[in-house]
This record gives structure tokens, C-alpha cells and sequence, in this order.
């Protein structure tokens, strides 16, 4: 026996699931290998992976401004070329301006930074926050990661002491919560979300999820909620996250809001539970006062989607001092973000303005991803609409749509004789047939007795929804 | 009291230490930020940090081959410009050979890659690490990782099951190891090193500290190895390596290899845990086929020295397969290692070759670094000899020197009244006077009755190093 093996190795990690790079991904993997190696056995030319928002794999265009600055910053000899740069190159003043200031506050994109981050980077981030919310923030609070993954891992790593510490996760969720509970040995408190209502947030059930793990021994302390959510698309009205801090004020829970898809709204506005939680505390700071907040945002997300280097950010209200401490010692153990990620979030926040040279540019760009981002997700949704067996609410925001299948008592039995989840065969046959990867309903959590897949939208093109729908068609004429 | 409070969140995480950013490095930060601000009641007007391994923070100038591809990857319409980029910017042939390849093999720099690296990267450091080792190796085993930490952490998350999991951790080390120990509430096994034999690793010791800890219950699973050594600077001999292995298959122990100063080696030649084992089951492969080694390497040290930028790779021997498969998963809950990063481990492990346009500048930079860091670690290898109290060996390797200090009993009472350890209490008595950061041998371990100090020999002249000199003198004078 190997001296590592799966009986004796952190049983933890074994527990962890994380359906979103799971089996269906692997294996997709693998078909993409087959096809860049010349294989024509398989029934389609093509992978689309919609499992994952990852939207540069896709179509989505990088924002230029963005990319020159960091070319400056790899590579800051460019800037002894301003001419070159202006005149040869497209650049304009205002990337080369922005790449000095960027250099001057980090010194080499190559040095590590200060743990929590670049101070010049929190403090733009700082300022964003007062614009976007109207509150002012203080740039000490903020802390830079590798992605908001990275810091839901910090989070969670100081907020759970022991098995019986619970957080209450929305259910259907982003799979890292209830992996990282998993790693942790922490206990998830699923409270399940209102797919009748647009999958809203109803307080009742999170009272209900809340008070029966109490009675169980749970000893819970904070409730995650994701706004807009993934994979669900929901975008949460003021009253909704009114509802949650209340509730988190009453029970004294400390709030994880993760807002990382808040420009990817479709419908209604974006409220930050910040702006939320800080105008009550005007309304009321003895009851909202003393509420412990963190806000997580990212560049892999929006019309950003700078998935590949890994930035983010969380900022923290009414967090103890000590704990704070313990936080910094926490993310210094990994060193500091990556410091291009560090300077893409302050691009993000601070981005061209109204007048600047980059602005039109910026402005297209920006906007256009919107709408195509918009577009594809009607087209999407129109094609879920006219499929039998297929319930989908309208998109509103994110880069996901959460369907409901219902497939046929045949279809139930195959899946079972394989071993399977019906919505997990559903989406391994899809795969199979059309090269299309989506990501089972039950790899998120959903109700017993209900089927669902999420599905990204970032793909261009119809043809891959016309496959779908053709899949679908004869998946139902065969299990019916 | 605040939900989260030190007396409730997780005690792992408040029982973990890490000197390298701890309070000395903070205190650091504030006179910097002080200076910043035009400060000039301070007896000193620059910090220098010599408290990490942080090359470009200091004088070390990024590989301009690496960075032009770089700027290429952030920005691909600059091949729009090819004349352009050779004719006025001094790009060579090779570099936009390159930047094309690396855009082929990942699509954009934005995008997730798999999770565990970019496959044609994986596939350069298979190559590498059969040039360097003169045996093959399977790009299948091959992790990219967001630096050498990044990779500890997942490798220590899958061997530690319970508080009783045990590893040997040498004495003094790189406190990531104790810290996520610490995290992972499991057992640190301690074993000293040699300071008499220039910090060399005595499997005596070894034995010893496994033996005792068997019989107290630890179920040691794994040994960590540093070589090139950090704090110490130790470099191993191909016989000590050797002895480590063998143990380690007698007593079936997985083997930790962290190689991130590989380069950095001035005194005989580096030896690769991965060529000694892979010649040992040449030799016998009965009694070591099974060895289980996971092997780390970063682009964050050497003449590379691109912390700022996350990177490096692990790569397995011998783990069992469903291991590997949860290594996988593990990896992916955190996504990927920052794409950008990715492609500077594929420009470390295969940089420019003779006749390529980019040697001659390579091979220029890359000695003039090399030479530059031995010559430092020289000079202030000859301060140290000069000064009362202080031993320290001959430079050997990595980025540090780890001289033993003696200060006189009225010290030892002093620092006792500040409740702080003697060698604390002599590093925070020379921030103050100097501004030279480096952090005390306690935060590394230490025999019992001696006292260290860790400093890199980074930074740039002789100024700080003299500043030392005259603290030094002072503070004897002044405790004798």
C-alpha cells in the first residue's frame, strides 16, 4: 500500500465535493484533447464549456485600457518609447499616466506586496466604495486576493473554530462554500432559495434552516449570501437584503456577501448589502450598529472577467480589531495576492472617466459585452422556454441560467442503473452527444425531487444552443 | 462582544505564528509609510526589508526576456506591430516566437486554465526536469501552483487526517511549514539541524525525532526537506540527500522536497531529491520504488525572483492514483494558479539557448544577478566575522544568512522585562536604530539557548550593512 492513500489521507478533502471541475469537466477535457489531436470519432467538432463563467475562454474581449496598462507593467522599459506607444501603438496618455501612478505605488509587479495588499490599490478601492455606495471606507479594512475564492477561504478558515460551527448557505450555492465547510470540517446550514420567486431570499426559511440547527446543537455564526446569485441568476431587491441584516442583526450573524457578479445585472439595480447595512445603521445604529459585514468582489466576473489572474478583494465592517489581526497573519502565511490581479482590481474600480482619452474606447467596449452578454442570455432562455419538460426563469443577472428539467420515469431508471443522479446523466448524455459541458443541478443543492443544470451564457453563436435543443428532443423521445 | 472575538473563531489559525510578516515586519511598514509622509524624526531615512526573500523589492531587475513576453501575453495587438515591437523596441525574433506559442497553448492570460496548469507548460517542465535530472517526467504529475506556498498547503492538506498526523519539520525552517501545521492542527515533528556541520541534515537526528515521536503516539507520515536551505543557507550533499531517502523508504515516508533555491547555490552543486531518488531505483528497486516525493519549485527566488507574480509547480513520484485525484480536486476549488504566473514557470524552466537573439541578454542579466548575490552574501558574510558575539557560517546558498548571536546577560534581562525573547528584543532594538528589517531566529526555531538571526543579502551596497555594524557596536557596549 502506498503510504498515502484514500483511507488515510485527510478524509476532509475526501468529503469535499466541487462538482463545477468535476467528472463532466474532466471528461470534456479529455474530448477537447481528442479533437485538438485530429479525432473525428466523436459526434461534434467542438467543446463548449459552459460549466465554468470563465468568459475569456469564450468570446468575451479583454477591455483594452486595461490590458496596455499592464503590458506597461511587465514591461516598464516600454514607457522609455512614449512615442512609440502613443504614435505607433495606439496606447493614450491616460494608460501611460495610469501605468506610472501603478508603478510608482508597487515598485515591480514582480515584488511581493505588502500581505493585505498595495496600499495605493486599497485605497482606490476605498474610494470606489464611497462612490458606488455613498459611505466613505477606510482603505485598512480592505484586503486584496487571489479572487473572491480566496477570500471566502480566508473567511471561512477564521470564522470556524470547531465541527459545530455552522454558516448558513444558500441553497442552490457556488459549490466552494460547502467545499470549503467540508475542508474545514464545519457544519453547512442550507437554507433553500424561492425558485417561485425568482429565487429570492425568503427569511422565513433561513429562520426556519437557522433555528433547527440551533436546536441541533449548531452553534451558527454568519449566513452567506451570493448577490446576483450563481447559479441561480437572482438579483436581490433592497427589501430582500433588508430582511437578511435584520435577521442577521437580531441573531447577531456575521454577513458574507458575495457580490461578485454586481455589474452583471440585467434587471433592476445592484444594491450592496454595504450600502444596505450602512444606511440602517443610520436609521438605527443600536440595532444595525454592531453588524459584522464582509463584502467580496473579483475582476473574474462583469465585463472585467479577468479570471485567469486571480484578483478580488474583501472589505470588512465592524470586525473586531484582534480578529483583524488574526486575519492579516492568515493571508500573510500565503504572502500577498498577485500583484497584476492587485493592479487589474484598481483598474476595475477606477476605471477611464467621461473626458479621459481612453473613455470612448472603454465605454464601447464595456457596453458591448453588456449587451452581448444580455443577448445571449435571452436567446438562451427563449430556447429553454420552447423545450419541453424545461422550466426557466427569466435571466436577471450573473452569467448563469438555472433551468428545472423534468425528464422522463425511463430516464430516472437509466440514471439509476448507471449509479447516477438524473440531472447528472441528463448533462453526461449532453456532452456526450453535442460536446456541450454543463453542470448538473444537483453539484449546487436544490429541493428534493428537483432537476436542474446551469448553464453559463458566455458562448457565442446559436449553434450550440440549436444542439442542446436537438439533444433535448431526443433524449425525451427516448426516455418517454 | 463582536460575534467573532479572538476567544472564538478559530483557534488554529490564532495559534499559528509567522515572524517573517509578524510584528517586526509591520512596525517596518509604519516607519516606511512614516518616511513616506516626510517623517524626519526618525534616525534613519530608508527601511530596508531584509526580512523576505523579496529580490525586485530591492535592487534585482526582472529577466527582460521574460517581461517583453509578458507584456505581449497582457497585450496580444502589440503583434499587430511586429516591426514595431523589433525594430523600435528591441523585442527580439524570439520573444515574439515565444509570446505566440504561450497565446496558442492558453487562449488568453485572462482565462481560467485547467486546474491544474496549463497542459503545454506542464509539458516544458517535464522537459526541464528531464534535462536537469537526465530522467523523464510525466506531465501528468506535474501541478502548477500559485507559488511553492500554494503547493505546501495543498500537499499538506491531503497528508494531514488527524491532530496525530505527523511531519518532520527541520529546526530552523521556513515558517510556512509550523504555520500550516498549525492550520491543519496536526502534528509538527521537529528535527534540528546541524549548525556545527554548516547546518547540514543528520539522519541520526532525524531517526531520533521519529522515534520519539512514534512512541509518543504521532503517526508521521512525511518529511520536509529545504534545499537549498532556508533560513540557513545550507546547500545538501548528494551523500545527505542520499541518507534522507533512505530513510525515508525504510520508515515509508513521503519526502517534501522544497527546491525553490535551486539557483541560488555558490558553493558546490545543487542535487535534486527528484535525480537521487530516480538514480537510488536505478540502484534498487526493490527497496525504493515506492518513495513517494513531491518536489516544489517557484519562479518567486533565483535570478527569476518574480514573487509579485504567484508561481511555481510541484511534481509527484510514485502517489497513488485516487491520492492524485484528490490532490485535483483539492486544486480546483481554488480554480487556478494565476495564468500569467503559468507562463514565467514555462519561461523559467525553458529560457533562451545559445544562438537564440535573446541569449546574449539572458545569459548577461542572469550571471550579473548570480554574481551580484554572491558577492553581497560575501560582504556581509565578512561584516558578520568582523562583529563581537556573531558567528556565521560561509555563504552556501538560497538568499539568506543565519549568523548565531551572543548578547551580553544585561541584554537577555532587558528583553525579559519587554517580555520578549532576546533575539526579538535585538532585531526590534536595530529596526528602530537603522531601519534594517530581518527577522529573529525564534521565528524560524532555534536550539534551545541560542540565539539567531535570518537576514537576506538582497539589498544593493555596503550602507546598511555598516549601519548594522555601528548597532551592533552600541548595543553590545550598551548591554555589556
Amino acid at each position: 500500500m502506498p503510504r498515502l492513500n484514500l483511507g488515510n489521507i485527510n478524509p476532509h478533502v475526501v468529503e469535499a465535493k466541487y462538482a463545477v471541475r468535476g467528472e463532466l469537466a474532466v471528461k470534456s477535457e479529455e474530448y477537447r484533447a481528442r479533437l485538438r489531436r485530429g479525432d473525428t470519432d466523436l459526434p461534434f467538432s467542438e467543446i463548449i464549456s459552459a460549466n465554468i463563467g470563465n468568459p475569456q475562454q469564450l468570446d468575451q474581449k479583454p477591455i483594452t485600457f486595461f490590458r496596455q496598462v499592464l503590458s506597461i507593467l511587465e514591461y516598464p522599459q516600454l514607457l522609455d518609447n512614449e512615442q512609440v506607444l502613443l504614435n505607433s501603438l495606439g496606447y493614450k496618455s491616460d494608460v501611460l499616466e495610469r501605468a506610472k501612478f501603478l508603478l510608482k505605488s508597487i515598485g515591480s509587479v514582480g515584488a511581493y506586496s505588502a500581505s493585505a495588499g498595495v496600499p495605493a490599490i486599497k485605497e482606490s478601492v476605498a474610494k470606489f466604495l464611497e462612490r458606488r455606495d455613498g459611505f466613505p471606507a477606510d482603505p485598512a479594512h480592505v484586503y486584496l486576493s487571489a479572487g473572491a475564492s480566496s477570500g471566502v477561504n480566508t473567511l471561512l478558515h477564521i470564522i470556524c473554530a470547531t465541527p459545530a460551527s455552522g454558516v448558513l448557505v444558500p441553497i442552490p450555492q457556488y459549490p466552494l462554500y460547502t467545499a470549503s465547510l467540508s475542508l474545514l470540517n464545519a457544519t453547512c446550514v442550507p437554507y433553500y432559495l424561492d425558485e417561485a420567486a425568482q429565487w429570492g431570499t425568503s427569511v422565513e426559511t433561513i429562520k426556519e434552516a437557522y433555528v433547527t440547527a440551533k436546536s441541533n446543537g449548531t452553534d451558527v455564526r454568519a449566513i452567506v449570501v451570493i448577490n446576483p446569485g450563481n447559479p441561480t441568476g437572482a438579483s436581490l431587491s433592497e427589501a430582500d437584503i433588508r430582511s437578511v441584516l435584520q435577521f442577521a442583526a437580531e441573531e447577531q450573524l456575521v454577513v458574507l456577501a458575495d457580490e461578485v457578479y454586481q455589474t452583471n445585472v440585467f434587471v433592476g439595480k445592484f444594491h450592496s448589502f454595504r450600502q444596505v447595512l450602512l444606511t440602517l445603521q443610520k436609521e438605527n445604529p443600536g440595532k444595525y450598529g454592531a453588524v459584522e459585514l464582509a463584502s467580496l468582489h473579483s475582476i473574474s466576473k462583469g465585463m472585467v472577467g479577468e479570471c485567469g489572474h486571480r484578483g478580488g478583494y474583501f472589505e470588512l465592517i465592524g470586525f473586531d480589531k484582534e480578529v483583524e489581526e488574526q486575519i492579516y497573519k492568515f493571508v500573510s502565511i500565503m504572502l500577498c495576492a498577485p500583484v497584476t490581479a492587485q493592479c487589474l482590481v484598481e483598474l476595475m474600480v477606477n476605471p477611464p472617466q467621461p473626458g479621459d482619452p481612453s473613455y470612448p474606447l472603454y465605454e464601447q467596449e464595456y457596453n458591448s459585452i453588456f449587451e452581448g452578454l444580455k443577448q445571449r442570455a435571452t436567446a438562451l432562455y427563449e430556447a429553454f422556454k420552447e423545450m419541453e419538460g424545461i422550466e426557466c426563469g427569466e435571466p436577471q443577472g450573473s452569467m448563469y441560467l438555472f433551468p428545472t428539467i423534468h425528464v422522463p420515469a425511463n430516464a430516472v431508471d437509466a440514471a439509476r442503473a448507471e449509479g447516477r443522479i438524473p440531472d447528472e446523466f441528463y448533462c453526461m448524455r449532453l456532452l456526450e452527444a453535442t460536446g456541450v459541458c454543463v453542470v448538473p443541478g444537483s453539484g449546487f443543492g436544490q429541493k428534493e425531487g428537483t432537476l436542474h443544470l446551469r448553464t453559463t451564457f458566455l458562448a457565442p453563436g446559436t449553434e450550440w444552443v440549436d444542439s442542446i435543443k436537438k439533444f433535448h428532443r431526443e433524449f425525451m423521445d427516448k426516455y418517454r
